[in-house]
């Protein structure tokens, strides 16, 4: 399953957000089975739209990531600092990467 | 180095379009040791949407990937399928993956 996050990050924020969203992605690599990519980047052209490749095993294991209290932390303490958030569904083309991990 | 390429394909030539691009990224994952992530995906809504989540180790490895064979007849190739196509230049927050590469 694969989803692309668009975020609008009101701009006095942007550090304290980003601290939060680094955590949140460490612990939910770390933690989380089913959860294989979070690749966060920031646009170079307007740093405070936040885009976030995201990929898990299966809809379970983003179901199962959405009610971890990591998730659940970075949520409450994120609230203030998104101005909007776009969920983008998308379908694996060919998820090409170094290692071993060359996934269709 | 990161980028983001959006793409919008020509809906009748989707996929012999998409068949290049697997072709294209498998040779430039097998054949680089620059390029890290070619995460090519289709947009659910519409899948004429393609979005590629594209991480080098550098620029020169960006530079060298421009000049490889399997690049330059993936151009050719697709030119006539791609009606637009967008380089949106981003900087890591942070890229979570499962397994070993875990990268700031």
């Amino acid at each position: 399953m694969v989803r692309i996050a668009e975020l609008e990050i009101d701009p006095v924020q942007l550090e304290a957000y980003k601290d939060a969203l680094r955590e949140e992605i460490e612990a939910s690599i770390r933690l989380e089975p089913g959860v294989l990519t979070l690749y966060a980047v920031a646009l170079r052209e307007n740093p405070a739209q936040i885009r976030i490749f995201e990929t898990y095993a299966d809809v379970n294991a983003y179901k199962t990531h959405l009610e971890t209290p990591h998730f659940k932390k970075y949520k409450a303490a994120t609230q203030t600092m998104v101005r909007s958030l776009k969920l983008v569904a998308a379908d694996p083309v060919l998820l090409g990467a170094k290692s071993s991990d060359f996934r269709r």
